[in-house]
Parts: C-alpha cells; sequence; structure tokens
C-alpha cells in the first residue's frame, strides 16, 4: 500500500487538487483557476503551481490526474479535450514533466473514468466488482468497471454511454448522430427541452420568465427548482430525463451484467425527480434476471470522486510510469 | 498447450461433437440428434454417448461444452434454456458426471460466448485484443470479449445484444420490451416484418404466395431468395434489418471502443443484402475515432465457432476442473 499521494481533477473551470493517503482519506485540499479558456500552456503552469503546493514538505508516492478528454494513458497524450483551448494530440506528460521533474510517478486518465475508480474504491461501488457510472453535467460521461478494473477500450475511448442512441429519429446531438442519450439526460438535453417547449406557445410553465433571467450554464437548476415547485413542464423534463436514462440503463444491464450503476455529475443532485423514472422504465425493459442484480445508486464522494479516482491510479500503479 | 480435447455444442435439434488439436484443428467430427424436445434426461444420455464416441480410442486432456441457454459456468448449472424441454436451474455438470465419470476436467458456457471465444482463436478474430460477437439466428445472441477473455457478466448473461433497445416504441419483443434489436434483426424479427407487410393488401411482393407454401422456420431463406430477385418489399427487410444492426453497433462502439464485431449464425449468409446499410449506419451514429478503429466482419468459422470456442475452454483452462 502506497503512502500518501497527489489526486488531481482537471476542470474547464478550476483545478481541484488534493492529498490522499492509502485508504483514501483527504489530508489537504486546494482548488484553484484552471485557466482552460486561455489554452493548455497556462493550464499546466498553474497544475505545476497547484502540485508544488500540495506536496510541499510532504512525502508523496506518485501522482495522479483526472483530465476531462479522450487520453491515451499510456503514452501521457490528450488526443482531445472540447473544454480546454488548444488542445490535439497535446504531450500532455512529456510538458508536465519539463515543469514538474521526474522524480515520481505521474498517472493520467479520462476524469469520468476518475470517477469510476474514485466511487469504486471509496464510494457507492466500495465492495463491487463491476460497475458503470454516469457522469451527468453539460454532457454525459461514463466510466467502466469490469472484474474491479477500468476498461478503457482499443483507445481509451469506452464508456461513451452519453453517445449511446436512445431514440433514432431524436435530435441532433453535438457528436452528429440523433437521439443519443445526452439529447435528453444532460444539460444540453434540459436546454433543448426547454427551449422546444418555450417555442410552443401552448405550453403554460414559470420557466417562461425565469428561463431569461438566468445565465445559460444555471438552466438545469432553474428547471430543478421549478419542478420543486410542482411545475408541470418541468416536472415532464426530469420524467423525460429519467426516461431516457432508464431505456439506456436497461440496455446497459442487458448487455454488461454489471452489478451496479452508479449515477454522479452535478445533475445527479435532481435525483429524487427523475430516479424513480429510471427505475420503472428499466425494470419495464431490462430482461429480469440482471435486473434483479443490479443496483442503481447515487454517487456517495461527489465531487471527489474524480480526485479519489486520480490518487487511485497511483495507489493500485494500474499504469506504468514515464520516468 | 493441452493435446487433444473434446467441443461439443448443444443445440436445438442436434448435438454436434469434434476432436480437437491444441492447433484449433479438427481432426474428428460426429453429429446425432439432441432430443431436447424430450427434455434434458435425453439430451445428456445422448451427450454421452457422442462423447464416449469422439473419446474412443483416444487420449484426451478435457471436455468443453457450449449449450444454447444461460449459464452458471462456475457452478455447472443450467439456470435458463428456452430451447430445451425442463430445464430450470438444472444441475448439468453433476448429471453428466454421472454418465460419464469424473476422470477429466470439463468446462461449460453459453453458446454464443463459445461462438465468440471460437472466432477470437481460430477466426475471424484471429490476433485482436477486444471483439464482439453477434451470433444471429432464430434470435439474437452475443458473446464479449475484453482484453482477450470472456465477459461474462456478475451472473454470466453479460452479451445479451439482442436486447438493447433500439426503437423505444417499437415492437413488442419476446422478453416484455419494445422496439430490441431482436424484433429486427434476427429470424423472428424477419417473420414479424413480413407478416406485417403481408396484412397491409398495398404491399406488393412475391412472398405473398411463397411464404404460406414454406414452413415457418424458412422464412428468412425465401426473404433472402426473394431480394436476391430484387422483390422491392424483400429488399426492405434486409434493409430494416442491417439498419437495426447498425445502430446497435455504433452504440457498442461509442460504448466499448472494442477492435471488432463479428457476424456470425445462420442469417449471416445473406450478409451482402444488408452489410452496406450496417456500415452506413453505424458510420453516420457512431463516435469518430472509435469507428475508424472498428472491423466489422463475416465469421470465418460458421457453425464451427462453437465448437471450437468450446474445445477453447479446455486449452485455455479458463474453467476450474469440477472433479
Amino acid at each position: 500500500m502506497k503512502g500518501k499521494v497527489v489526486g488531481i481533477d482537471i476542470g474547464g473551470t478550476n483545478l481541484r487538487g488534493a492529498l490522499v493517503n492509502g485508504s483514501g482519506n483527504i489530508t489537504k485540499r486546494l482548488s484553484i483557476p484552471s485557466g482552460a479558456d486561455k489554452g493548455i500552456g497556462l493550464v499546466i503552469e498553474n497544475l505545476g503551481n497547484l502540485i508544488e503546493e500540495i506536496r510541499k514538505g510532504e512525502g508523496i508516492d506518485g501522482i495522479g490526474i483526472g483530465i476531462p478528454g479522450i487520453i491515451d494513458s499510456t503514452k501521457g497524450i490528450i488526443t482531445q479535450a472540447p473544454n480546454i483551448l488548444h488542445v490535439h494530440n497535446y504531450p500532455f506528460m512529456d510538458i508536465l514533466r519539463e515543469n514538474i521533474g521526474n522524480d515520481m510517478p505521474v498517472f493520467v486518465e479520462n476524469d469520468a473514468n476518475c470517477a469510476a475508480l474514485g466511487e469504486l474504491w471509496k464510494g457507492a461501488g466500495e465492495g463491487v466488482n463491476s460497475l458503470v457510472l454516469l457522469a451527468i453535467g453539460t454532457g454525459l460521461g461514463g466510466g467502466i468497471i469490469l472484474d474491479g478494473k477500468l476498461w478503457r477500450g482499443a483507445d481509451g475511448m469506452a464508456g461513451e454511454v452519453g453517445h449511446m442512441t436512445i431514440f433514432p429519429d431524436g435530435a441532433k446531438c453535438n457528436c452528429g448522430n440523433r437521439g443519443c442519450l445526452e439529447t435528453f439526460s444532460s444539460a444540453v438535453g434540459i436546454g433543448r427541452m426547454v427551449k422546444e417547449g418555450l417555442e410552443n406557445k401552448s405550453v403554460e410553465t414559470v420557466l417562461r420568465e425565469k428561463v431569461e433571467s438566468f445565465p445559460k450554464g444555471r438552466i438545469p437548476e432553474i428547471v430543478r427548482e421549478a419542478a420543486l415547485e410542482g411545475d408541470k413542464f418541468a416536472l415532464w423534463i426530469w420524467e423525460e430525463f429519467g426516461k431516457a436514462l432508464g431505456i439506456a440503463i436497461a440496455s446497459l444491464v442487458n448487455l454488461l451484467n454489471v452489478e451496479m450503476i452508479v449515477i454522479s455529475g452535478g445533475l445527479s443532485d435532481a435525483w429524487e425527480l427523475f430516479i424513480d423514472k429510471v427505475v420503472g422504465e428499466s425494470k419495464k425493459r431490462g430482461l429480469h434476471a440482471p435486473m434483479e442484480r443490479i443496483q442503481i445508486k447515487k454517487s456517495t464522494l461527489g465531487g471527489d470522486a474524480g480526485l479519489l479516482g486520480a490518487a487511485y491510479l497511483v495507489i493500485r500503479e494500474e499504469r506504468q510510469d514515464f520516468i
């Protein structure tokens, strides 16, 4: 068992870092702006400072980093990262090494994969052997754990649960497909349903006034509030959100027969507004035996899942050292 | 490497057995009626005779058996097998042992999983590390190979590709769900489309005369012939068959980022009538990088995939011995 390690979660807005011990306890944490909108150069500089600050005076065994994008973990390359400026096949590990030196192991992984590992290690999935994590925020990401290990796929791209087709003739998705899960069960999906509803003048809803006076990023929050106040249109949106999730979960369970689905990410906070529909729809559609087995749980680590999962990359030494 | 082993494929109609060497060459083969319609007791008796006949005069290292149903491979129990009479939580291994003795390892596995292993070992998937096999016959079964190994799921039920939801409001499936892949891309699916088409009097097709004069089991064959003769309705059926497969494959690839999809089973013989639609539809829907990677191939082993995969269970000693 490793001693202390650093876990980092790179976000579009903030870099979050923590000192984590071998038992998964966080003994120090720090958060600074990521600078992702100004390009990857600044992100690396900020990351160097954050790591320096966390490891100061501590003997650490390694650093694990969760990155929002398609990651080649073996080569330490960011293949693609839509939320970080100037990133395409970027040699992240090499450049980070120039900044922080070569004196310890560094591991990188996609952020949803880190969250899945975090939940497996210390969260909702403690004790299970297989799970699929759905990270619901702006989009819908995923991480697949089979036999206690991350399934990364041939190109590190496995787990794109948000781009399972749910309604083949449905709304256009940012990926080019139609009717992806993400076009329903994500902030983007909620934004779409709100927009389409408000365009229909016969829809009566308090959202008509509220939406315009709030910034776009807060739409799911407003729809949640409206639903909790009993607004029928807002309640319908969360039902659609839950129905699409339920259809996807039934297919996932029929396909992978995992023990658990963990729902995480910012939008999982609206749990009570969608979970009944998720359970009802998935039970109606999934095969009996694997649906009997499955547990559908809310993340217990919240925003710390990614941090802990990143730390776990070092703890488990799932990765080769790049020194 | 093992010497010679026996591979068995239990079918609804026939029991097929082969003597297979460590290089995957079949040196002897035998086929007898299974008696599955008269109950599992007779199947075991026939199986005992078949094994006896194949191993006569040969020194063999073990027996691998592929079974059409839900198998608990570790305990040697058939949980469910719709095509064998009187089977529910049936202690297959124990009863077979009473019949054939305890002098060698016996391994059991679901038949589609065996086919996936067979294709990985000696077929279309030779040399790849991950694949999903779709076995298209009466229904649509599947087998998932990740990192060179079968992913069986928590209850041995993984790989039910045929019950991924494709059109949530589609036709009722035998499993209770609506719009499963199997309601399009299987003999059952073709039967449904033919029936619905013939009920619509405005549909002009040569199938109107042909279907009644042939037994039900031959419908896919007749629809294939009609399509090859240019019948528009029959061609449309194969397009729908391919479209649904393409939608499922895009979701599978986005989810698992495997290297290969292998299409096998009796209906894969109509390959040229559906493959263009499969490729077109999946390319249109799947994410760019994993779709660039994926190879969609027809089984190269045909009906021998299950036999060879069953033999491979012994060769690889993936199973514990039950002696």
